[in-house]
């Protein structure tokens, strides 16, 4: 992406945030940069190739939220993955709306299936890394299985975000994933639950495992 | 739902699975029937109206599947929901896919949104009970919190709809949340993992719960 299209790409983001995807035109995006839609034209052949693009820098952004997660120890680390993996912000669950529009297009455009997978795959391997390491270090008992617990990792992260936009709160979901990888995968939890809880407004959720419906949000 | 109304839901299911949401339209779903488009509308104002009957009546069908899952003991029974809830067939990834883009509508539409909701309510209610019922048999630790483990489940289920659409096969992921039930949650693994496993096509993924990747479909 050229430094030409960091703009679109930022208005795309928040143009969907305001219509979501099916409703959002070339004209919505324009709106929301200095430039004319000419100039989006200039760049973007159409919505198609313009979402392509974005897909493109959100991999960009989700590799560096993954790169290196808080924590000392690799559980504490994964922990620090999911927390960073499913931050809330003010404007998220109007985002993971869009996305999930994006992503029910998936078997219909090749385009966005094939930058979808290659999120869900990289999470997957990201997440088996740090089991490995875990593993090796003994913090996970040895006959755990990285692939199988990465995979089950990533179908849990897509339904915390699926879910978030029909019927639970992102936080309390994202808690009790935490105490999955605490609490189901490591034998002693004598790791420190508290990494990547470096929002205040989360930090309530500490302490509170048996209800997370009363995390505040 | 009147049984003057009965050929038009099993109509729209089949116009979903031909068309996707977006695009269906009532005349599509017209074409599914010996009916005309005008007696579609007679009985509904538009696709809005619709949808909000085909719904209630995927909440009736998912409530009888899940009524009285198959196994003798309430672990067994909590995998009998798993495998009976995510069945596969031929037109299930279609439809899965037109199911995703309709969950992405519900912040947009309430009528959408209350008819998910209930799913959602109905699904953590059914697991709550089965893990109750299985704390008082002595089958899952006394410290099992029935509610948090029914959410996270049923934020499973939403992972399992939703990767399958983007990247992974539904068969495999379910394997994965029988593995979760019956290693994670349950102490001595001596339920009977076979349950619900009635399909001829998914019998393969009995004893292979290492690599269920190679589950056959």
């Amino acid at each position: 992406m050229s430094e030409d299209e960091r703009p679109f790409v930022q208005a795309t983001y928040r143009a969907l945030c305001r219509h979501g995807f099916a409703n959002v035109t070339m004209q919505d995006i324009a709106d929301e940069t200095d430039r004319s839609k000419a100039s989006l034209h200039y760049h973007y052949e159409g919505k198609e190739d313009l979402f392509e693009t974005f897909l493109e820098r959100l991999y960009e952004d989700y590799r560096a939220t993954t790169e290196d997660p808080p924590g000392e120890t690799p559980a504490e680390r994964l922990v620090g993955l999911v927390r960073a993996v499913l931050s809330t912000s003010d404007d998220s669950t109007s985002f993971t709306t869009a996305y999930l529009e994006i992503k029910a297009q998936a078997p219909y455009r090749e385009g966005y299936r094939t930058r979808l997978e290659r999120v869900d795959r990289h999470t997957r391997d990201r997440v088996a890394e740090l089991v490995t390491a875990g593993v090796d270090a003994g913090e996970f008992p040895a006959d755990t299985d990285p692939q199988a617990v990465a995979s089950f990792v990533t179908t849990h992260l897509h339904g915390t975000w699926t879910r978030s936009v029909v019927a639970d709160e992102v936080a309390a979901m994202r808690e009790r994933l935490v105490d999955y990888v605490c609490e189901r995968l490591v034998a002693d939890a004598t790791i420190d639950r508290s990494v990547g809880l470096t929002d205040g407004r989360d930090a309530g959720a500490e302490g509170d495992t048996d209800d997370p419906g009363e995390v505040a949000e």
